[in-house]
């Protein structure tokens, strides 16, 4: 098992809200990550998959929303994603160039599993999302293979590994080295707990504007490593998970909360890089195979739902903080090298 | 009581969904609508009010939705009826130019019903629709006062009138007399029965372009009248109400229908015109004194709803005609007159 | 050369404005479309390539807007569309489980566009769309290729055919044989003429709703067909293009017209029909490499724009028809039988 | 002339880009301000009124945009301007429960002003935002008058006051004294300086959650003031002008990074808080009277937009910092207490 840093390790801390045993996404009941890692010296990505509830998410669809931030990305799914409120398939995130593959690899893994399940599947939605790693990949050969979505899937587990893994591999943010980071919140509501967990894949921002703890320690960061960056460009995909009764509407507002996490560590949201969040809720499960004219569903009290986007906010900022703080120094093509933000910690 | 023409009157079929009793949109239960009209040598305008449940919609707000499927349009109160999913007060049509003393007078009322209910309003929002009707009207008098507002409220009833009367009073539809119109279905759903009611104010629409039955009547009867419109400019609102348990996402899916039972009287939803759908089920209450953390709600089985749709198309389509057939001759400002359809049929 | 059906052939008219010479969106300068067909017992279905501009359309982006009318459905490459307001690959039509693969096909495709003009591409936004074939086509067995797309692409002309071909191979309309169709309109603005054209995969719609000329001629066809559709699903894409200057802003209203085409026809926009339309203009083109901190754009003067609306409508309408038109009857997977609109007219 | 209070004068440091010669919206010529206040025992209200470019904007109207960043609010016109891009009014800032009343004063105000420039207006669009002043203001009393509004224009000027005045002069913010707060950037593009500059009515926010120069000093300061706010509740209107050639299309990115000011002052957006942002540029502008068929526009080159969006995010976090310290400790409405920041820096 390989060791998480978290945020208190470096004396950072973000937030009021008590976390979850793991501090990470899969805190959520039945969310797992898993990974698959390109690493040669030419290539450095990966992916990294979610699976919401099981391993056929088509027979149990999580109730679910999006939103778009900043559109200069690639994802798939997203239009049924926000008609029907609901997520059909496993989340995979990978490069940029290679979503139709990976699109593709995710259609092969339903039609199996709907199979297993009785169900001949003619139609589904893949949510596949990207970033841009061509900074420490060379992203043009293209060598991520069907295999390593299957593999990723495979891997999936509750205790999941951050940093330059899978997905985060080649990834660059603040001109650091970043990848895929995560984070988890308690929150009481009424008698009961809940948990709220996010996942970035972070690509995105520019060292001068990195800050941390409310300190802009990029500046000084930038004057001693190798710049590459001088737009704001790559990406950050955010998934948001909770066990919390929602709807689709409140999963929406729940999406737009995101924001305020990139924006308190430096991110103005920059013109190319494409920042997408996606949400959803393990309650309110809408099944396949539904026969019943009325379905019943829970909801959270409009007037409650504060709390809720609190550990939104807190979440993100600590998740991509995670995915820095877990990322290791690493050379790729071309010779291109991104340091660690815990070097200068 | 006035007389409904309904459009089997005229030999009109449309659609193949069995009507509610009154074929209006009061056929929803606890729907009622009031008129106030202004009748001048120089006035043609006026107030209609849509009570959504009860006296004060504040105490129980219906979930609901909007879409505006052309923006050249000035209604109030959609960006939060989006964001909540509920309409809180009574739904207000006018002109144009009344459209900010028509909200003021919705927040008077509403202080006071809510004082009733020991309720210290301190924000609401207030759906105000408009059309302008400045083609029989002279809108810039601005005549409409509170007491139209009130009065219109007070008249509220299952068994309203339609045609040229209230907010449609000075409304021009496809060149001929406009108005409100209103008509509903009764749609089985499993064993049970439920009803889909619309009311438009229909001020929209070319002469030319007019198409009853599936046959275009209009470039006749245009060869007949004094055409004032060259443009499609005027506006349309509709109103969508059932009781089914609908979630504000899927009210928002049935308003997108509304479209296309105005392309099939003619319309091509010109620039000029606001067309604005607001849906609202009398289903899932939003109580304002909601102490629970979380709140039950019965929603469709989405694989369900195309007869939903259905019934949108149908009641949209024929309710513009009632609007038509229903509208008497009018001569209004400057002289201005305009032809009843019903002198063509 | 083969023949294409025009409407008129059928004693049918739709609409007032005049057509292009071809009357097909090609009529608009620069556009191509290309077909590459699969038809074996087994299956039926393909791959229609739409050129917006040249072999490169990463270096010449058209500005552009979308609009979801409804969506069920995958089309790839929207966000980005909206954001940015521009098109840089070719528009792919395939079938709903070969999207991932096309997207994968045309990046290969692009990579090696921008190879040849000193372009490294390291991100790209391929719009691939979807309808589902599975009604005549053996959609599980995925057998689309890349060599579909590039035979695709290499086919693209102005004088392309329509009906059963491409990516409209095993579309099903109205539960009679669908596919590919396009129609154009001449614009007269000011002294000036512009071209308007629309291509449709049509695959959408229920016989019994059926409108031809504004008569419901479905019921009849209805019963003397083997009826497969309960439900509208299947989706329609539609493309909009023209050579008029536009801003994308007026091209999303532009898109928001195309569903009055589809209801006059009988649609009524159904559930689990995916409908996306996406609009461009070869006018306003940016270029990949501009330098210059500013560019000069033309766009219509708002007042002039219905014009552009009503050609929208008219070619819509008549694209479907002319798809339905322009179809064989074919027996596809399982020995399922769709018959051809032209035998029942 | 009032004293402006700067940030500086408390050693606070927002970004990297120089500012305006005032430091306000009124940088960008053209743009001026005004203010009308109503200051008695009960109420502490007010209307502050923006003129985009000169007295009558119906003749030239700004090419605009606008976002909702949360919709718990009532302003009214933003239907229109997202459907054309464009502001055709005057944009008043008042309180909750007398939007209705302003919208009606200013189309009084513009039918007078159109009639000077012969044009018969018959329909028009107020921009007419709004906070909820209820904590300081009585606000169902609804004091405001349509002369509060004309007052407000006749007092528009460059130089305006910032705080507790005008619509402002009831705002909580952070549960200190909020009101109008003003901010300006300096953009060099290629050789030209361009001028950004924002205006808001801050009226948001905890005070607990209150972060100055990335530091929380808020919860000491919650420590020894009254709180009165456990919800982030009351909203936050921001308003940005440039002077820069841009689209609507690009005027909604803008919009959208406004988010990032608000969040790195502390807030994460709360479920009560109505915030909307609208934005403008004073290029592009769309006359009233255009006979040209089509229209010249100069827009920025897309990959040069990171500087604006920079000068967004800077121009809000500094101007709501702005109107913190620029309002006055204030005893309002049943002798509630909001203490000016100043006090505590």
């Amino acid at each position: 098992m390989v060791k998480t840093f978290e945020i208190e390790d470096f004396g950072i801390k973000i937030g009021r809200l008590p976390k979850g045993n793991l501090n990470k996404i899969s805190d959520v009941e039945g969310v797992k990550v898993g990974h698959s890692t390109i690493d040669t010296e030419e290539n450095k990505t990966g992916v990294t998959i979610l699976l919401t509830q099981g391993k056929n998410p088509f027979k149990n669809k999580v109730t679910a929303a999006s939103h778009v931030i900043n559109g200069f990305g690639k994802s798939t799914g997203l239009v049924q994603l926000n008609e029907l409120g609901t997520i059909e398939t496993p989340i995979a995130l990978t490069n940029t160039l290679n979503i139709g593959l990976v699109h593709d690899a995710v259609v092969d893994y339903m039609i199996d599993e709907c199979e297993k399940d009785n169900i001949e599947l003619k139609s589904v939605n893949p949510i596949i999302c990207e970033c841009n790693d061509s900074g420490l990949n060379n992203i043009r050969k293209r060598v991520v293979k069907k295999e390593n979505v299957f593999e990723a899937i495979k891997n999936a587990n509750k205790n999941f590994q951050e940093g330059d893994i899978g997905g985060g591999k080649g990834m660059t943010c603040h001109d650091l080295k970043g990848g895929i980071g995560s984070s988890s919140r308690i929150l009481k509501i009424g008698k009961d707990e809940y948990t709220l967990g996010t996942l970035v894949q972070a690509n995105h921002g520019l060292i001068d504007d990195l800050t941390v703890n409310g300190k802009n320690i990029g500046k000084e960061i930038g004057e001693k490593i190798k710049k590459t960056k001088e737009k704001d460009e790559g990406s950050i995909i955010t998934i948001i998970a909770s066990d919390i009764p929602l709807s689709s509407r409140q999963l929406k507002r729940i999406c737009k909360r995101a924001v305020v996490g990139l924006s308190r560590l430096g991110s103005y949201i920059g013109h190319g890089s494409g920042e997408v969040v996606i949400a959803f809720t393990t309650s309110n499960i809408v099944i396949e195979s539904e026969k019943q004219d009325f379905v019943e569903m829970k909801i959270l009290n409009e007037e409650k739902i504060d709390i809720v986007f609190r550990a939104v906010a807190e979440t993100v900022e600590e998740s991509v903080l995670k995915a820095l703080l877990n990322a290791n120094k690493l050379e790729g093509y071309k010779g291109n090298i991104k340091e660690s933000l815990r070097s200068f910690l």
